[in-house]
């Protein structure tokens, strides 16, 4: 691989509904905007496209997550961002991806059940709590917080923009987006080989 | 996502030990020695990676086709150059892929079986000829040759170095690297943006 721009991977960790897939589609404007290359890989994109047949025992949403981190890993050494949105809720797998990855922003999208349950995008809280879904995180399945997240953004109390500011100043930060929303400038005059 | 160089898929396919390997490592060097971005997903790597308990029926290797497709579509639109290295020895799934992927540049490592044996990189043809292992391809389970590939290279008959050249030849022929190995200048001061 070569890369041009330092990246990285924005690993958005949270209970459903708590608003880590709105995110991660703002992000990846944002990200655009400054003509940065972006890939979402989001839950449900994901269990379509590499993990079909796996269901939500533990060890598979553990090979769920290795698999988007593979992936991300991928992108994000090689100058994309890469923005993964899934619910990843095992502490363990979490620092495994990190420790593959080495470019990795895990970002706490937290937002109190309570909320989550008001909100329920897809209408599955409503079905766990009546029991007709097994295995589903913060009901019937465990959630465990980031402890030392690069970042927590309270989606129960802040909008979504308020947030995504957050994130973007700790990219900023880190050093993965230049200040101010300006790149750096790069000029990238490719040099003529030999071959 | 946004994209600096235009960037291909580049899809290897052939029986065991032809040579895919082989030329997906050469190819990949000769790649990042001209500045550009370059991953290879070689068939066990894949394995491990995104298709771990996944067989060798037909179904089964589809899918991991697929789930190699999915990986260097973002890889591919994204500027860097994916080079896949596995079998595939289905033809309607290699055309479902290339569908998927657009940028697509199918080489048939067209090499003879009697050649493949002998070489029996893995020792596995010795195994699949004893009986020992099932489903092995070229051997016990089909292999669908290309039928209109963007270029065919003869493993049998050419080096390895000769295959590679006319893999590069075809690349600039179509646009994707630049020619007699210089890209061109494209200097790529960032815009300021507004946010």
């Amino acid at each position: 691989m070569s890369s041009s721009q330092k990246s990285c991977t924005i690993w958005l960790t949270g209970l459903p509904s708590s608003g880590k897939s709105t995110l991660a589609v703002l992000l990846e404007k944002e990200i655009a905007k400054r003509n940065r290359a972006v890939e979402v890989l989001d839950g449900d994109v994901v269990r379509t496209n590499l993990s079909k047949g796996l269901g939500f025992s533990k060890e598979d949403r553990n090979t769920n997550i290795k698999r988007i981190g593979f992936v991300c890993h991928l992108l994000s050494r090689n100058s994309t961002f890469a923005i993964s949105a899934a619910i990843s809720p095992y502490r363990e797998v979490r620092q495994d991806v990190r420790e593959m990855i080495g470019d990795f922003v895990e970002i706490y999208v937290d937002c109190p059940v309570e909320e989550c349950i008001r909100r329920d995008v897809k209408g599955l809280y409503k079905k766990a709590i009546a029991g007709e879904i097994q295995e589903f995180t913060g009901i019937s399945d465990p959630y465990e917080e980031p402890r030392n997240p690069e970042l927590v953004v309270k989606t129960g109390d802040e909008e979504p923009a308020e947030s995504l500011q957050k994130i973007l100043a700790k990219l900023e930060e880190l050093g993965y987006l230049a200040q101010n929303g300006v790149t750096e400038a790069v000029p990238q005059v490719e040099p003529v080989n030999a071959g």
